[in-house]
């Protein structure tokens, strides 16, 4: 089963948000719908929101009529203006994004066929670069967990959110193959339900053993020593090491460090931006209000609450025990572990 | 408003789970519908818990037909068997059970009449005293706000979970009075959303400005160092100064300390459990994993999901920057402050 796949010149993909009770994939060659599948959560995903781009580039091509050097250039250029405007923090629209630019650029002069192949080749290519890439982050990471590991998750790092077997639930998955996996510990992720609807959905579809929890939980759980680690994914990671992730990221965080616990972030090189020296300068989304007084429609508060609704914290690198990338675990000092993995040839 | 009264032989409570949606007050004169209303929390809150249950009792006083001092006797201990069966971590609920116990005992030889009119005026006076530790808590804790303060909050401590202006929620009201009040953050507090609901609707009808978060968000917000305090209420105090409250009160407890954020915790004397030794003895409510995996009667997740909703956590006494109770403000080390206010009259 696959998130999200190239189908005969369409994309088609998973509705993300009407898991679990619905299983409904959508198929369409139109790249305006890609961008709006981003917009609404229906494809999520750090990893995932790249692939998906990627391939909508690819889906414009088709529709395309310029035929000059300079008429395809700015064709694309609208097109990905269109994509990059649809979520603000996960680097991996503007890094998958950059590729296909890159892509227009070195083949604009060979005519707009040549484009075309190209884009769905790199489009093609960072998907399948993106499963390796899960596996690598999968076994490197299960060798960072205790035996009998009793992991804390949050949100959902999946298949879902990629374009193979996830980043932290990946880790998880590699560790539950060796056996050496005890029990999954998920927090519901409020606002919008990613742990209890999606990273549920998974688990139980590959026989994980998993509990559920609502996310203030997470601390009585550590102080009762009932989970050994901590795994999450990331949205974002600066230079520096500091972690754009979902929030309540940054609060297990602190919770890891105050119980002597663990806290592992998996990512795929593609999500560090490089040009950026600390978390303080990424951008964080702030959700739609609605989705905290009103969930599944049902109005919670009285009229006119008030809401804040950051969709990512920022856990600054001292908190992070490791970050598994599939080019190896960074360890501190960051700075330096993401310098000389930038220097690194793609695997 | 009030969330409970006695009225002419009845009480008239409000309904909280309908609320803010729908106000609307039942009323009366069946213990058993008292003891239905405590446990699915129409009626809830330590300190209301407890006023409730003492009324319940003299409602039930009204329908005895013994005479007989042993058959007095034992007909009350049936109907506080009852009650104190409702739920198990608030000792409030006990204590003014044990109050009404108290009663009978002294009153039983004089007859029935003698034992109605005793229950019905102890019930009175634990309501009246509540209030009155209410305004006590209220003005004491404003005292140790700082200036422009911004509060956290979690969960319900109000007019709707007391006697009187609240705990917690008391400690807002009067520093709000005072003009040193600039904003109140409110966790939504799952999985019953008792922050989105009650304590949302409580600041709304005073005109109290407020904005609501998911409770994954608090870390977030002190590492902005938007807030300056945190209070919450209590539902148990172990003799060492060990708080059980709503769960993720441990885990913001963590959180302000690590932010060097004051964090107080509000409640009456009849909060303390002077007969346990520390937090390890308080019994901890488990929740229905419906309200986890159900909110609002849609479901979330997938089939047979295993879901860990403890109703309560518990906070070492080491984390809690002050325990502000009727009779004053108790600090470090908390077993001899504790100790000394067992000693003091009732103010």
């Amino acid at each position: 089963m696959k998130s999200l796949e190239w189908n005969n010149g369409k994309v088609r993909f998973l509705d993300q948000t009407r898991l679990p009770s619905d299983v409904i994939y959508i198929e369409t060659d139109d790249e305006g719908k890609i961008a709006n599948a981003i917009r609404d959560l229906s494809i999520r995903g750090a990893p995932l929101i790249g692939i998906a781009a990627a391939y909508a580039v690819a889906l414009a091509a088709n529709k395309c009529g310029e035929e000059t050097p300079s008429g395809i250039a700015s064709y694309f250029d609208k097109v990905i203006n269109l994509l990059a405007g649809t979520r603000p923090t996960a680097i991996n629209l503007f890094w998958a994004l950059n590729r296909q630019k890159n892509v227009v650029e070195a083949n604009k002069r060979q005519g707009l066929n040549a484009v075309r192949t190209a884009l769905l080749q790199e489009a093609l290519g960072i998907h399948e670069e993106d499963a390796a890439m899960c596996e690598a982050i999968g076994n490197l990471g299960a060798d960072l967990l205790p035996n009998a590991a009793s992991v804390l998750t949050h949100c959902n790092t999946g298949m879902l959110a990629t374009g193979g077997i996830g980043t932290a639930l990946g880790i998880i998955r590699k560790c539950w193959e060796q056996q050496r996996l005890k029990h999954v510990y998920i927090d519901e992720t409020r606002p919008l339900f990613q742990g209890a609807r999606l990273t549920a959905w998974e688990l139980r579809n590959d026989r994980i053993p998993f509990t559920l929890l609502t996310d203030n939980v997470a601390g009585f759980l550590m102080q009762q020593r009932i989970v050994n680690a901590v795994v999450v994914g990331a949205d974002r990671i600066a230079s520096n090491g500091d972690v754009a992730n979902k929030v309540g990221t940054y609060s297990l965080a602190v919770l890891a460090r105050y119980h002597d616990i663990p806290m592992y972030v998996a990512a795929p090189t593609s999500t560090i931006d490089f040009d950026i020296k600390n978390g303080k300068g990424i951008p964080i989304e702030q959700r739609n209000p609605k989705e905290v007084t009103e969930p599944f429609g049902k109005k919670v508060t009285p009229d006119d609450t008030d809401v804040y609704s950051p969709a990512f914290d920022i856990t600054p690198c001292d908190l992070v025990s490791g970050i598994v990338t599939e080019k190896g675990v960074l360890s501190k000092p960051y700075e330096q572990s993401i310098r000389r993995i930038r220097g690194m040839a793609s695997s």
